[in-house]
């Protein structure tokens, strides 16, 4: 693959991103950093320690842990390094975590709590808001079995909803357990898995499960009937694609779908309806005990009245998970890119996956985690508050004759912690202003031969006088400006500050 | 290639990552981002501002600017999307710039000054300290030509250098310009590149060139000896693989080598004996120009003491520089990984690109940038202190059977800005302090029924007494331990603060 490449030398390049992917630039990094150091500030608090795994795992070590085994491509990235090694970037933090565990396992010490915060890269459909790289940001307790590491996750995940500004009216907690729909096919006739060892899994069982499973989660996209076209025979959407269904028997359907709606305000009620559904399933009643566990823990948590509710229907896309599941869903609404309201659904989750370091062979442990699209979160806030962070320039130093010192000057401003730059090349005085405005810089500083000799410095206010700024072309027009100062030279660093401070918006150090 | 994995779902994965990549924990990445946030502090002061580019890219924009066209695998990771689409994930932080410009031109303001940190991928051999995936800063000036921002990217680099305490003499910036050698190999005879946009270039020509330029690149690493062999009809290495040469003819040998050999500690007679060698060529003679303004300006700035020499050698391994280029060489002595003393030599370096944009079609954007490898700068540092990073660990509250109120007391912890955590599950004190020693935890918190009853919380500061402190199997034992106080329960926040604060290293602010 690499080798191809080396043929392509000739041929001129096209300047183009590859398609669903994206440059980003000042306002939004900020804001992506701010949200980002929010979030990992609150796993800190919560005392999980950092771990960073590369981009790059063994392609089985991604692939064991596909998503969705009945799409063509898989969506992961695959590719061959010079050796011939298959790679793949990760697809989620989840998979290395397993992998790393796996690894060191004799020498961690357990429960292990981690955190990240990265890109991971999907090859899948982008669309409106959806890229194939984005940034997740996880929480995961390791080698500590069902309880309060449950509870604790979703716990820490309101926490870190609320560091976001996230009101708690504005967000709910929404809590499953995979074990139900498990017991509900059970009950159904639709067998289960075994937890013996040895137990060898019947593959054709397996897969209905897994595609009742992913009907099931369609359900906030495609409503009850949708879930129970994918449930039976199958579905064909707007666009005339066709999507096989689970090929559940109508009884079977009927069931699930009794399922689907048992959910209610009242958890009580929801646990008591389950109970019938489920019926003597074993994996069902351990999946209602679990849900209620979790519940009490979350009651006993100084968050406990952070809004977390029982809905049957989180069950999660990925395989891998094996008990209690959750999502975060903000509950208030946004406009879409046609400018139609809509809630925002879902920005976190997470769930038990005690089975996924036992795919590395050796013993299992238990593990379960939390994941938030922090990519997503910020564009349902900046939705809200219909607003983007606009990033500010550094203040510009032009330079009128000797480059030296208006570099000294600009060194001066740095030296206080002031972004500052001399113009950095040679031009006119119009030129050197428009760069200033077009930059977003706050203040233009101006030092020429006439103000060197008199000892002062010339400053001007950009943001009050920015509509006009770009219309100065010569000293003369300059002065006669409005938003300027003169002042001695020696006072250039207090009067630049001076004027920063004089903003109603954060001053210089939101840029970076 | 994405197919493929799906195949390899039923092999079981192998728990280990691919050679030349690595995970990170808590010191490690405490110890990147500290500096990774300085060096960014230091360009965003400088009026640079953030632009990040995704990881992959369009295969032929990143295939375009291989560097090392005589080897078999190019060194980039290429990799095939769903639809067929070539990819590639970037070598460097420059090609993708030069992508964006030439994307964007028409609407962006020049000069355009940003600045970018993250990993790049190189498909190349691993080694000690040498990794597949590593971080780059870099700061890049577009749309500029030769001149100021020249001088400004040493100075910045300079400064970049300093703010992570690295002292004025321990190292140095060092000078060159690609023109020099173009201009000694003209002079050689070896023919030239021609400027007119309309030039065929001359493909073998071009290939010796370039050949001779990586020769004089290695001599840092093979010495005078080498750069010679490789100038000529080539060199046998240690391990027994023979390298091509670039097949000049002894003459030419000897001009280069007389090239290499003409730098001292006088600038102004290193520019005398360049003015030698270069002979006529109009191209060495302008590198000697631009030689002499990057230094006159440099003199001019306020950094104008920052150690910066001339040295002819400086060529840069990549192709696409074509003007003044700089490297940053720390002159302190560190230990290799078999102990042996050596320089450790250049961290950092950049120079003149003024072509590369003009690859993807359009007209030449000049632009000069700089680029620093923090992973091998922060091992530098830590081989000169001798020491790293150690994270500290959350104040762990022990689970005495309430995990509700130790979840309360970690939650006021955390509400004072203090890291904390409830044991994450259920076990005995023996095990719980021992996680707590493991987890390098300073403080912990025991508040069993007992002292619930009591109105009070014990205290054990674990850095005192961390010897003794995974022996504590029981209460009595616990009580029998020094480095413990015993407060009311309305102190917990204040007491634990007092213990931190006893600490001479960082408090638990750091572990991040």
């Amino acid at each position: 693959m690499s080798t191809r490449s080396a043929d392509a030398v000739r041929l001129p390049p096209i300047a183009a991103l590859p398609r669903g992917l994206r440059d980003l630039e000042g306002g939004a990094i900020a804001r992506r950093r701010d949200a980002a150091r929010r979030v990992e500030e609150v796993y800190r608090l919560h005392g999980f320690q950092p771990l960073e795994t590369p981009a790059l795992e063994r392609a089985d070590a991604v692939g064991a842990f596909l998503p969705d085994a009945d799409r063509l491509t898989s969506g992961v990235f695959g590719l061959r390094d010079g050796d011939g090694e298959a790679l793949a970037l990760r697809y989620d933090m989840t998979a290395p975590l397993a992998r790393h565990v796996a690894e060191r396992r004799k020498t961690m010490t357990f429960p292990f709590r981690r955190y990240t915060v990265g890109p991971v890269w999907r090859d899948e459909k982008p669309g409106p808001g959806r890229y194939r790289e984005f940034w997740q940001c996880d929480a995961d307790t390791v080698g500590a079995a069902v309880g309060i590491p449950d509870a604790e996750m979703c716990a820490t995940l309101a926490a870190v909803l609320e560091s976001l500004g996230i009101e708690r009216d504005a967000y709910e907690i929404r809590l499953g357990n995979r074990l139900l729909l498990d017991g509900v096919l059970e009950a159904a006739g639709l067998g289960s898995e075994d937890d013996a060892p040895n137990h060898v899994p019947d593959a054709q069982a397996a897969a209905t499960r897994l595609a009742a499973f992913r009907a099931v989660d369609k359900l906030d996209r495609l409503g009850p009937t949708g879930v129970e076209a994918l449930l039976g025979a199958g579905r064909k959407d707007e666009s005339g694609d066709y999507t096989q269904g689970a090929g559940l028997l109508p009884d079977q359907v009927d069931r699930v779908m009794a399922y689907v709606e048992s959910g209610s305000a009242d958890p009580a009620r929801t646990l008591q309806a389950l109970g019938g559904i489920v019926g003597s399933s074993a994996r069902g009643r351990r999946g209602i005990e679990e849900l209620e566990q979790v519940l009490e823990l979350l009651d006993s948590f100084p968050c406990g009245a952070a809004p977390a509710r029982v809905d049957p229907t989180v069950v999660r896309g990925l395989a891998y998970y094996t008990g209690p599941v959750f999502e975060a869903a903000l509950t208030f609404e946004v406009r879409d890119e046609k400018g139609r309201p809509r809630q925002f659904g879902s920005v976190a989750g997470g769930g038990r996956y005690d089975g996924l370091v036992r795919r590395f062979g050796g013993a299992e442990v238990p593990a379960t985690g939390v994941s938030l699209g922090i990519d997503r979160l910020i564009a349902a806030l900046e939705s809200r508050a219909g607003e983007r962070y606009a990033a500010q320039g550094p203040v510009v130093v032009l330079v009128m004759g000797n480059p030296g010192a208006s570099q000294r000057a600009a060194g001066e401003l740095r030296a206080a912690g002031v972004a500052a730059e001399a113009f950095p090349t040679t031009g006119g005085m119009r030129r050197q202003m428009r760069y200033a405005d077009r930059r977003g810089s706050p203040v233009v500083v101006i030092e020429g031969d006439e103000e060197r000799a008199a000892g002062i410095v010339q400053l001007k206010d950009l943001r009050l006088g920015s509509r006009i700024a770009s219309e100065i072309r010569t000293r003369a027009e300059w002065t006669e400006h409005p938003a300027q100062e003169t002042v001695p030279r020696q006072e250039l660093v207090a009067a630049v500050r001076r004027m920063l401070d004089r903003r109603e918006f954060p001053s210089n150090s939101g840029a970076g």
